[in-house]
């Protein structure tokens, strides 16, 4: 790989690293096949979601789009006992985690005129989806960083969608991590078709409040479509890691981390900034060392190619200025003072503090969310968490003295406004 | 007005009742053009901005995007002392319940395990733009509850764009209720050109990280639109009001409170949900009343013949299963109890609660933010808070010790997930 000082990035590379690979695909091709699969959906109800299948396997005679009992609790079978004991310590993690998120269901009330008070109270989002992707990719972590605060926030009812396996049936292991945090309601549908059903709902599947998960560029963009009638958590795209460094950090844990993050899929994107030369040159040769050891190396290779970075930086101001303008989903800070750093951060999802702190200990363990924003919004997207299964309700009332308080601005800015009818609704109030 | 009961209203007015007039255009024109104006923007920076102003208002010579200071200092001299007075009063509540809003900007840590860290911290959104509507109707009162939760927030560049009305100014009572709260970078810029600057950045105006702020259909289009790159506060639509009544409430005041929702234009909703025969039919009667004293009659009775509904309910507890599927902006409730209703009640932007809580008094003055969820989006958005103008980071922190305690989990877990390069960038922290 390339070492580019940070500060005369060729212009097409520049272009190219910050671009990345959105996950929204702008191509109007796939648009309009999820816009049909939409309409599709919406007219024809399971029997579209049915069709999808008798496509890919034959009849679907004895087909069922809800995943049975038996099938949940033969799923435990088909699991290994080390896989079960890891998914309980994330369980534990990632529960402990998102309980401190939800730190109180009422605001105290804010009294700001003597007989009117103003506050919030927290109301869980009652019926939400989770899109669980499947196929080749298998992300059984994902149905916890999901379905966690989904359960702690108290919605009623939560619905998983995911794509069957080339077998027809849903992954044990995704099944089995369902069932593990208490949500059995799972239904096999992928791709558009789920989020399509969720967002209107058909015999089987119910119409949800809110859909929730990643996906491909098929997924995203029926996601965006999605929001014409129901809301979503947020446009997530491919991977992407931002590593800043000082010369006190380990080349080989940074080869690690842009490694890991670059296996994901050759539209993961991996980007190391610092401020040491002896740091970038080490971790190019760590790179080409560790890569002939992984049986994923070559979407790695082609991620790094299109989307991966090695820079020097003059200053650690510099590097943070960058990585604040890149505004990644995963910053690792190794440095000296990796806390003053991370201080300095506005925008990035997960921040990984110190050399021990690697990007696969928060993708599956700290207990911290891995569900993240990608392509700069964390600019102003947060991680998942507790607060999106949820929200505020405003509430307010005033006696008569109160509304009397008030009485004059309101009249006031509703003459201003020209809204004559606001004025006399408070008016008539006050009329003998 | 018709009165039905709840649980015989005909299909037809049931559909169109619960569907109401969402902000939303599905018109493929409306995307169209909207489309267009975007590609405009995109490609012709202000020269796009200004053709517009030369087909409404001719010449652009002495045309600036940007208002300057000399016109804000000027705007004072035009806005009545009454209404300065109004603002200042309005500005001190809104600013006094937004405050109570921000808890924390750091979240106590959780440790996991031993060695095993995770926390957030707050951060406010960089750049943010406003946009407030113009022309026909003014609103400065939206920009007090945009502009103040962006301040306290502590936004660095907060932009307002707002459409000049016939005479080619932005109003004054606009400016000054901006620069009352210290926002002074002020774009003369309406309309679906507005989000689309804002989106991409122009010479003139800077692209930011996300949109805030009502409009008309082409406005919420552009803004959906605005998603692909960027991101919204919600896709805020007409108004509506809800109000749930026992026989202790007062019909007039029911009715004035009907009409105040349904004078914001002719998709407005208004209903009424009541266990009470007499209450029913004596709103009826007051409400054609009022409508004689109103200029605005016009529009409020047709957004009663569209969207409006009168239906008694045989219980509370069906009018407030009813009110939460429909999930209204504004939701009064005037009954013996009020406070114990509202505990029921899941999906509602505002609530009102008791006789004096006029739905104008939480438009302007109870220090309550009136920009709030409509269409039934409710049912997963918050009201319009300083939440919006931030968001959390997460940040994690292992010690060697603490990484070994979650080591095998981590290893286990990318192992099942068939990511080797995940399980290698943790091992190799230890190996010698």
């Amino acid at each position: 790989m390339n070492i580019y000082s940070l500060n005369s990035i060729p212009n097409t590379v520049y272009d190219r690293v910050m671009k990345r690979s959105f996950g929204l695909s702008s191509n109007q091709g796939v648009q309009k096949r999820v816009r049909r699969v939409f309409e599709d959906v919406q007219t024809n109800q399971d029997r579209a979601l049915l069709g999808e299948y008798e496509k890919r396997f034959g009849s679907t005679n004895k087909m069922s789009l809800r995943v049975t009992s038996p099938e949940i609790k033969n799923a435990y079978k088909q699991v290994d006992a080390s896989v079960i004991c890891a998914l309980q310590q994330m369980i534990k993690n990632i529960r402990n985690v998102t309980n401190a998120q939800l730190k109180t269901k009422t605001d105290p009330a804010v009294v700001t005129e003597k007989g009117v008070k103003v506050w919030r109270e927290w109301r869980a989002i009652e019926k939400i989806g989770l899109y669980i992707p499947g196929g080749k990719a298998l992300y059984p972590s994902s149905v916890l960083m999901c379905g966690i605060p989904a359960v702690i926030a108290g919605c009623k009812e939560i619905i998983i969608c995911s794509p069957p396996s080339d077998k027809g049936k849903i992954s044990a292991i995704i099944l089995v991590a369902s069932d593990m945090i208490g949500i059995s309601n799972i239904f096999s549908v992928g791709g558009p078709y789920a989020i399509a059903a969720l967002t209107y709902g058909t015999k089987s599947i119910p119409k949800v409040d809110k859909i929730f998960g990643a996906g491909n560029a098929f997924v995203t963009t029926a996601k965006m479509l999605a929001l014409e009638t129901t809301s979503i958590d947020m446009p997530a795209g491919p991977s992407e890691v931002f590593i800043i460094a000082d010369d006190s950090a380990n080349s080989s844990y940074i080869a690690a981390d842009l490694l890991a993050d670059g296996e994901h899929g050759d539209d993961s994107a991996c980007v190391l900034v610092t401020t040491s030369p002896v740091v970038a040159k080490k971790t190019v040769i760590e790179i080409e060392k560790q890569l002939n050891n992984l049986s994923t190396a070559s979407r790695i290779r082609e991620s790094l190619k299109k989307y991966g970075l090695i820079a020097i930086a003059d200053s650690l101001k510099d590097a943070i200025n960058f990585a604040n303008n890149y505004a990644p989903e995963h910053l690792e800070i190794m440095t000296k003072n990796p806390v003053a750093v991370s201080k300095k951060i506005n925008n990035a999802g997960s921040v990984f503090i110190g050399n021990y702190t690697s990007k696969s200990s928060g993708d599956y363990a700290t207990g911290a969310n891995h569900i993240l924003p990608t392509g700069a919004m964390a600019k102003s997207y947060p991680p998942l968490g507790v607060d999106a299964f949820g929200k505020w309700m405003q509430i307010q009332r005033c006696t008569k003295l109160g509304l009397n308080s008030i009485r004059k601005t309101i009249e006031t800015m509703a003459i201003a406004e020209q809204l004559p009818a606001h004025k006399y609704s408070t008016a008539i109030r006050f009329i003998k």
